[in-house]
């Protein structure tokens, strides 16, 4: 089959102390510290096979780009790739996939050859001492569809039916194939907002506002969450003007340009006072963001820290104690029902992702579409490897 | 009636802007911007006279001297004082008390004289949009004992009986006045921490531990809650011996002196990797302590800002965010039934603050108890203005 595999050299930085078990099958915990040269190239590999018992198989239907895709591809002033996240070379990347069920192991049950599905990106072990307590996202065994595993940028992909969730009912609510697969690709970046803003932070309350830091993918994700939600006021603060036109389509009620606009009075005056009940950090650009975040939140607000950011950030607590304020760090996508609950809310309409969705590539215009994708200013791109 | 008077002078710094109708009744939103010439006399005032129709007049059993008491007398380079909170001069301070019913207004059906009671330093209006959402701590009204209205370090004290909460269970506790008005005096503390811990925070799963930071008085108080909580194992972390002694005695199964021992890695042994499922700040030492408070969290796990900090703090949420943590600011201790369970704790047994007293003297050597008290490197002292 076609395939994009990424090749990379294994190069640890001068002092980064990696475990023997790790060094000996070339696994990153971080790989910004021990990853260079990245290449992708577009070729033939071989098929996934019949499936385990446990197993399906996936002609993948689309698959988005993920600002951690690009990051493999730009490096520091060492040359080391800017991903700080999990990575084994070399391995077909690509994380936000739906696909169709084309084989199916012996003991799966769950799903049928010819249903529609898409697939949690960490593959969770369910066996240690975080899984055991309900953190998914901090299993200690952790392997990542994309990054240390074989993922979507690929015709076909063999996965775990466990992580698999059906997205029959997309296609009921789209009409056709082609629709549901794309909005379904966006079920994983969904569920990273979700999980921030539902299953770590605990939600807000309906009729209160919200506010979402950046206008990203994960960010409109977060505006389109916060409506279902029942937010009576969503501000959307990001500098890009196609990004802020998208999340007004998805329910910002206020596209909020961080360069043109008081933020804070403008919430404020918005909110009569109250402030916002949460605040939504999607940005990845904690400097840049939280002081505003501290003035906005009212009274008993939340913050979900979705974005990710390596570097420290100043934080005024004595802000945060004067208003019983609290502060939900979070990462990854799975358990407690995040995807299942993202697609029940796609499949009724009251998140509609189609609208993030602003252009595709084929699967051998990888390359080109993740050049392309770092200059974009607006949605999501997906890559439509087989059915489109 | 004898009473402590502290008097200072009004006199707002260099751009601090403060609204017409604070500075026509010299009331601070923040003291250390606007106040200095910190003056305390042990001087006759007058009685508080009639109870009104929903008052009690209580004759003062025991009043604690708090950091804030003492922050009042502190100044900075340009002589104002310390304290960041609400301040209107002249007034009674003294806001962690204890007292018998001397009076009772006609219209009070919730106590009769010679009741033993405490109160809440925070008189919440309980009118305004903040506590109408059930966050009396925010209230937008807010006076405060021993702040802005005549407080504890006086023999009598007139009180609004809804900030009121009785202690006549602890007499039975303890077998005699003396003791159980020193115990109940402890009760606004207690509640601090607990607000912090339990109703901000919501609490720990019992069997998993937990580390305070800080043994002052809230400190301890922190600690002496966590055992009741159930924590199988807590660290107290502080520099001073006598404090760490007095920690062990309310439950700390490990007092860690930060400057002999890694606290980090105690814990981790400790606590065979799972971490502490909380931790509770309470130095008010914000830089001192964030870093290694981010390294003993485990996966979920809290952190409870209780001391207070002006300055910024830097934070690495990605630490937060690879463990799922997540952080509560907190102020204050009235509402949810912070006081009524604390008492409650302390009439059972579960806690014993008693432990945690380490001085005491009568009202007319307040001034140099607190002279003494910011030398001290034990628990609390407290002042006997009527009751011994």
């Amino acid at each position: 089959m076609k395939a994009v595999v990424l090749n990379a050299e294994w190069a640890p930085r001068d002092g980064v102390k990696i475990d023997a078990y790790n060094a000996e099958r070339r696994w990153a915990v971080q790989a910004n510290l021990v990853y260079r040269g990245a290449q992708a190239t577009f070729t033939e590999v071989p098929d996934p096979g019949e499936p385990g018992p446990r197993e399906l198989i996936l002609a993948v239907g689309a698959c988005g780009i993920c600002g951690s895709d690009i990051h493999m591809f730009e490096s520091d002033d060492d040359g080391y790739m800017l991903l700080p996240y999990h990575l084994k070379t070399p391995v077909v990347t690509g994380h936000e996939f739906s696909g169709k069920v084309v084989a199916v192991g012996k003991d799966v049950r769950e799903f049928k050859v010819g249903d529609l599905v898409t697939t949690e990106e960490i593959q969770w072990c369910g066996e240690c001492t975080a899984c055991r307590g309900g953190y998914w996202n901090q299993c200690s065994y952790i392997e990542d569809l994309g990054f240390t595993i074989d993922g979507g940028f690929a015709e076909y992909v063999r996965v775990h039916a466990k992580y698999c969730w059906s997205l029959n009912d997309l296609l009921e609510r789209y009409g056709d194939e082609r629709t549901a697969l794309e909005v379904g690709s966006m079920s994983e970046p969904t569920s990273v907002a979700y999980e921030g803003m539902f299953t770590r932070a605990g939600g807000f309350l309906p009729g209160s506002a919200v506010a979402v830091f950046g206008a990203g993918p994960i960010g409109l994700c977060a505006v389109a969450l916060a409506k279902a939600g029942g937010a009576s006021k969503i501000f959307c603060v990001e500098p890009i003007a196609e990004r802020r036109a998208i999340a007004e389509k998805l329910g910002a009620t206020h596209g909020v340009d961080p360069t043109a606009v008081d933020a804070v009075d403008l919430v404020d005056e918005e909110t009569k006072g109250f402030g916002v009940a949460m605040a939504v950090e999607c940005s990845g650009n904690f400097p840049a963001v939280m002081r505003t975040i501290e003035q906005v939140l009212g009274v008993g607000g939340k913050v979900s820290v979705v974005g990710m950011d390596g570097r420290p950030v100043s934080i005024n607590f004595i802000d945060h104690q004067l208003k019983a304020a609290s502060t939900y760090g979070t990462v990854g996508h799975c358990g407690s029902w995040d995807f299942p609950n993202v697609i029940r809310l796609m499949a009724s309409g009251q998140i509609d992702m189609h609208h993030a969705i602003t252009a595709r590539y084929p699967l051998a215009e990888l390359v080109d579409a993740m050049e392309e994708s770092k200059a974009r200013t607006d949605g999501k791109t997906l890559i439509k490897p087989v059915l489109d």
